[in-house]
C-alpha cells in the first residue's frame, strides 16, 4: 500500500519549526506495511493545499494529513479536504463536550471558533485526541484515496496515531490475521550501539520486524508481527524478544508507548514502600519533579532539598562544610554527604543526591562531571560518577535519567553500570 | 519569487532521519525574499524524482534539491536532474583535485565513482564544498526553472549555501530591499484568544505581516516587513508592534526565537540582584529546576524546598500545623505560609510557594485548582488562585508558568493578572 503525507503549516514551510511528525507517521506506518512515497509540506492556504490533495490522489491510496485542524482562521485542513472530497463537516460529541467541560470548568470565555476543532467530516470516523481538543478523522469513500486527519502538535499527534490511528488502519488493511506490536524500552545505550549489537537481528528481520527508535536520553525498539491469531503473532514477538535481551538486556527496563524511566522507579518505589528523599544541586530540583509526574507517588514522596549553593548543602543538610572545603563540591565525598544528609533529615530509605557542573567549569572540574550519591536503606552510603557533554540542560536531564537507573539497580539488586 | 524544495533520500521518507535541511534552507532563502511554496520529500528513485521535478517545474520559479550528490549508487540526483534538463555533466576541476589530493594523501584507494562527486551540470555554476567532497551546482536554462543542488549532509549544506548559493542567488536575483522580523512572546494568553483580539490587525496585514505561533504554555507572534532599507523595515515593525501592544500588551514579556519566560525571570533576578527561593508542593521542584535552566541563576539562587507531604511542610518550613488543619493543604493560608516560611528559613528576597490539586482531588477541591503564595521584599505576604486543567504534569508546567510571572510582575510593578 502507498501513502503520501501532508504536512501543512506556513510555519514549517518557513522553517521556523521542523518537521518531525512525518518521520514518526513514516516509521509507524511502515509497521503496516504501508509505504511513503512522497511526502509534501505545504502553508495554511485552501488553493495550494487543494492542489497537494490533487497531486496526492493520483500517486497513493491513502493520504495523511497532519495539522490545521484548530481553532485559528489559519486552520483550514479539514474545512479544505471536506471541500476536495464534496462532504460535510459534522461536530463530534465527544470532542465538544470535552471543549465546553474545559471552558465551563476554568472559567475561560468561549469563543465560536473553538467549537470548529469538534468538526469532523460526515461519513468519516472520528479520531480521539487525549492531549488536546482538535478531533482527527480517517475518511473512506471509494472516489479518492482514503484520507486520515491528524492534528499538527506533536504531543497530540502521537497519542492519537498510535491509540487509535494505527489500530483502525491495520483493522481496515489487514485481510487476513493480525498485526500485534510491542515497545521494548532501554536506558543506558545509544540508538547506534544498540542497532550495531542487533545488527543480524535486524538485518535478517522479516516478521517480525525490529524498528529502533531514539528518545530523549532512550531507545525504545517496537517489535511488530503479523499472524493468524494474536497468540501467534505474541509467541513470535517472545521469540524475537528473548533474542534481543540476550544481546541488550542489560539496558531493558520496561515495556510500551507510554511507560517511562520515572514511571517504572515511582512504581518501584510505590510497590516497596520504600521512601525517597532527594538533595540536589546542579539538577535544582529536576530529579524531584520528574518523579513528581508519576501519580501516586506522594505515598513514598514526602519531599526534599534544593541545595544549589554550598551554604544550603550545610544548612539544609547539614553537610559538614570541611567536607566540601577539602573535596570541593563536587566530590565523592560531597555526594555522599549530602545523601546521607537528606536520609537523615527525612528519615526516608533512600536518598539521592547530585553535584555537578552543568556548564562552564567548576573547581577545574570540566563541563559534564557529575557526582550522583545514594544513602539505600542501611547500605554504606556511595557515590558514582559520571561525564556527560556539554549542553547545561541536557547535562541535567541525563543526570535525573542516571539517577533514575540508579535508585532502580539499587532497589532490584543490579549491578551499578557506569554510563559515560 | 517562488521557490520549492526536494529534499531526496529513502532514509528521510523511511522516517530514520528527520529532514532539517529543508527549514533552514527555507529561513534563509526568505531572507532573500524567496517564497517556499512546496516542500516535497522523495526517496532516492529516479522515476519518482523525474515526477517531483516536473511537478515543481510547474509551481516553482527555483527549484532546490537537498541530497542525492555523492557517490554511492542509490546518489543520482545530478544524473536525474541532469536528464530532466537534458543537459550533460562535467567534472568540476578544483572538486576533482580535491578528491584526487586526499586520496593520494591518505593513501586510500579511489575507486571511480568516487570521480563522481566532481560532477555538475554543464553551463551551470559549481558550488563549493566546504566540508565535503560533492560540489553542488546553480543552473540557469530559460525552459525551465532555475535549479540548486546541494549536498544531503548538513554540516556541508549550510556552508555551501551560506557562503556560496545565497551570495549567488542575491547576484542573480538582483534583490533590491530587506525583509526583516521581529519576533515577540506572550504568556497568558491562548492562541485563539490572540488571534481573534488581533483579527482586525491580522486581516487587513500586508506589509508587515503577522504570524501567530502557539508554543507549549506561550504564543509567539512573528512580525516581518519588507522595505528598501533596513531602517525602514524597522520603522514598519514599531509601529505595527505599537497597534498590537495597544490590544494585548497586557501578555508581552519578550522578544526573539530564543527567549522564555524562565529566562526573561532569571535575568530580571539577575539584573536587580535579588535573591529568590521556592517551596514547591505539587510542582515538586519544577519551578526551581526550571529556574535553574537560566545560566548564571547561583547569583541570586541558593536553594530551596520540595514540601509534598504536610510533614514537610511543617518540618522543613516551619508552617504552623493549624493552618494546614484549619485551611487544607489548598488553600490561600497554607500557600502564604509556605512562602513565608521559606523566604523566613534561607533569608532571601523573593520566596514563591506552590500548593494544588495536579490530578485526582484532594480536600474535595478540583482538579487544577492552585495557589501560588509569594513573598515579595518587604511586601506583605499573598497568594493567587488559579483554575487549570485535568492533565497532571500539564497542571504542574502551567503553575511553574504563572509563578514565573507573578514573579516577573512583581519585579516589575506590574498588576497580577490572574489567568484562569
Amino acid at each position: 500500500m502507498q501513502a503520501e503525507i501532508i504536512a501543512v503549516g506556513t510555519e514549517i514551510l518557513l522553517g521556523q519549526i521542523t518537521d518531525t511528525n512525518s518521520p514518526l507517521v513514516a516509521r509507524l506506518l511502515a509497521t503496516l506495511d504501508i509505504d511513503t512515497y512522497y511526502q509534501t509540506v505545504v502553508g495554511d492556504n485552501r488553493t495550494r493545499l487543494l492542489s497537494a490533495l490533487d497531486i496526492a490522489q493520483k500517486r497513493a491510496e491513502l493520504i495523511i494529513t497532519i495539522g490545521g485542524l484548530g481553532p485559528t482562521p489559519d486552520d483550514l485542513t479539514k474545512q479544505t479536504v471536506a471541500e476536495f472530497v464534496n462532504q460535510k463537516l459534522i461536530e463530534d460529541q465527544v470532542a465538544l463536550d470535552k471543549i465546553l467541560d474545559y471552558h465551563a470548568r476554568t472559567q475561560r470565555p468561549m469563543s465560536e471558533n473553538n467549537r470548529l476543532q469538534a468538526l469532523y467530516m460526515a461519513d468519516g470516523v472520528p479520531l480521539k485526541n487525549e492531549a488536546g481538543f482538535a478531533v482527527g478523522c480517517f475518511y473512506q469513500n471509494p472516489n479518492v484515496p482514503d484520507i486520515l486527519l491528524l492534528p499538527g502538535p506533536p504531543w497530540e499527534l502521537e497519542p492519537m496515531l498510535v491509540k487509535h490511528a494505527l489500530p483502525l488502519l491495520a483493522e481496515k488493511y489487514q485481510q487476513s490475521g493480525v498485526l500485534f506490536s510491542r515497545v521494548l524500552r532501554f536506558y543506558g545505550i545509544g540508538e547506534s550501539r544498540l542497532v550495531t549489537q542487533l545488527a543480524n537481528l535486524i538485518e535478517q528481520q522479516t516478521n517480525p520486524t525490529i524498528a529502533p527508535y531514539a528518545k530523549a536520553h532512550e531507545v525504545t525498539l517496537r517489535i511488530t508481527a503479523q499472524a493468524a491469531t494474536r497468540d501467534e503473532a505474541i509467541k513470535l514477538i517472545d521469540k524475537m524478544e528473548a533474542d534481543i535481551m540476550l544481546e541488550v538486556g542489560d539496558y531493558f527496563y520496561g515495556y510500551g508507548d507510554d511507560f517511562s524511566l520515572e514511571e517504572c522507579v515511582g512504581q518501584l518505589l510505590i510497590d516497596s514502600n520504600l521512601h525517597i528523599t532527594a538533595a540536589e544541586s546542579m539538577t535544582a530540583g529536576l530529579f524531584q519533579s520528574t518523579l513528581g509526574k508519576v501519580a501516586g507517588i506522594s505515598q513514598v514522596f514526602d519531599g526534599g532539598f534544593v541545595t544549589y549553593s554550598p551554604a544550603t548543602k550545610v544548612a539544609l543538610l547539614d553537610v559538614n562544610a570541611e567536607i566540601i572545603g577539602q573535596h570541593g563540591v563536587v566530590s565523592e565525598a560531597t555526594a555522599c554527604a549530602m545523601a546521607q544528609g537528606a536520609k537523615d533529615k527525612l528519615g526516608t530509605d533512600i536518598a539521592i543526591s547530585f553535584t555537578g557542573v552543568a556548564s562552564g567549569e567548576l573547581e577545574s572540574q570540566p563541563v559534564g562531571t557529575v557526582w550522583i550519591g545514594i544513602a539505600f536503606e542501611d547500605e554504606p552510603v556511595e557515590a558514582v560518577l559520571y561525564h556527560f557533554g556539554t549542553e547545561r540542560q541536557k547535562n541535567r536531564e541525563r543526570a535525573v535519567m542516571a539517577g533514575l537507573d540508579l535508585v532502580r539497580r539499587k532497589i532490584l539488586g543490579l549491578p551499578l553500570v557506569k554510563y559515560k
